[in-house]
């Protein structure tokens, strides 16, 4: 593909490239590509970079990881392609298990999303074929099928681009949710426990190193975080950032385009 | 692909199954899923609906159309899966030609979509192979080519899901340019003379219907439309209806989750 090196969204369509690459490996869906374009949108609309508020997402979701029993990083197609190092080395930092949950579940991405993960340093990978033998209730066909040692059992679920449903489904179960959505209205950030509301390419990199300097930090400080977090007033943020941003290319456009 | 029959995107998924659909048959390019994600973040920000602004600017397409000597419909994947057999009736009311215009231009897609255009009854499809033997001005690759007996000689271009460079070279040789477009910030948004801010399985119905009603009308007073028409302005109604309904959103949240 020729990306025009001058081209203005060089940057957005060189990610696009990535995950068009997972695409031909069988890691990601035709859906997971248009999944994405959505998300880009959103990331144009919060101007590519990460805010303030999904930093102080990014902070509590890592403390609740630290003090989870069994925190679990439930990772789809599209994640696989685009951070698939950055999981391994966040499951390493806070110690959670990883596990392959399509929302287009085949046998084939299955593996290729195992395979790719397995080539990117991790040890284990749960949630493949047999081991994918529980259901979470109320969900439908192949997207309840969850690994008994993994999503079954978590305390803290680590969903970076989830679905509403099973976001809501785990939030039934009593599990903290930790999602990575750049939409701050979709049924999964409003659903979610905690919410970044950052692109997953930033997000990732932000909660490694988070770990790293919260690992240290003693329980009690992390308790505090948590309980003074508050997940609503960060959905807003989120979307005042937005309508700030729509408000100044409104502008810009009347300034370029009289 | 199983989508639940109460998911609440059920009508948003079902147009991304006749994208991957296309996807499958050659039609559409991986890139061109990604890109459609990103419109229908924008079409969720407009609320799904056709709103009085693309109608107007949908209107005053169609009068160019009947205007114009040489009118042609550029043709690109996304197009071709969604709305084929409407392309071709457009084209058939309007007296316009068809060419397909593709961003990732391979031989196997360029005749896909041609495939696919007279399968749904077009009677001639111009830019397949050797036909796009014209270049554009200043554009980059295989993105500069054209047919010498369409947009070449074109006076009016409608280019549905255009890229801004190509709307920007294409103003440059003076031509009209329709487009269909999501985002009123977007490049071709703004360089294009007439933009449809709607999503393409509306617009082009829309224009049909207009295309019809408008035929018999005088040329003077399709001349008087055009001349009272101002692109900025309906640039800007679209602008204000995204963030009337990020506004609206962004209450109706804080009561579902206080």
């Amino acid at each position: 593909m020729n990306i025009p090196p001058n081209h203005p969204r060089r940057e957005s369509l060189l990610i696009r490239e990535r995950l068009v690459e997972g695409f031909k490996k069988g890691v990601v869906a035709p859906e997971g590509l248009i999944a994405h374009g959505r998300g880009e949108c959103f990331d144009y609309l919060l101007g590519e970079r990460t805010h303030d508020f999904a930093l102080k997402a990014a902070r509590v979701a890592v403390a609740h990881m630290l003090l989870a029993k069994h925190p679990v990083i439930s990772v789809n197609g599209n994640t696989a392609a685009l951070v698939p190092r950055e999981i391994v080395e966040l499951a390493e930092t806070v110690g959670a298990k990883i596990e392959v949950n399509l929302f287009y579940r085949t046998r084939e991405r299955e593996e290729a999303v195992a395979r790719q993960l397995l080539e990117h340093g991790a040890v284990e990978v749960l949630g493949v074929g047999e081991d994918a033998s529980a259901t979470i209730p109320e969900l439908f066909s192949e997207r309840r099928r969850v690994s008994p040692r993994g999503i079954l059992i978590a305390d803290v679920v680590l969903v970076p681009l989830e679905d509403g449903d099973r976001t809501e489904a785990l939030r039934r179960m009593g599990k903290t949710v930790i999602a990575v959505d750049l939409n701050p209205l979709s049924r999964t950030a409003r659903a979610a426990s905690v919410t970044i509301v950052d692109n997953i390419v930033r997000a990732i990199p932000l909660m490694i190193k988070e770990a790293k300097q919260l690992k240290s930090m003693e329980k009690a400080r992390l308790e505090e975080m948590i309980r003074s977090y508050d997940n609503n007033a960060v959905l807003q943020e989120a979307l005042r950032a937005i309508l700030e941003r729509l408000r100044e290319l409104s502008s810009s456009q009347l300034l370029i385009n009289p």
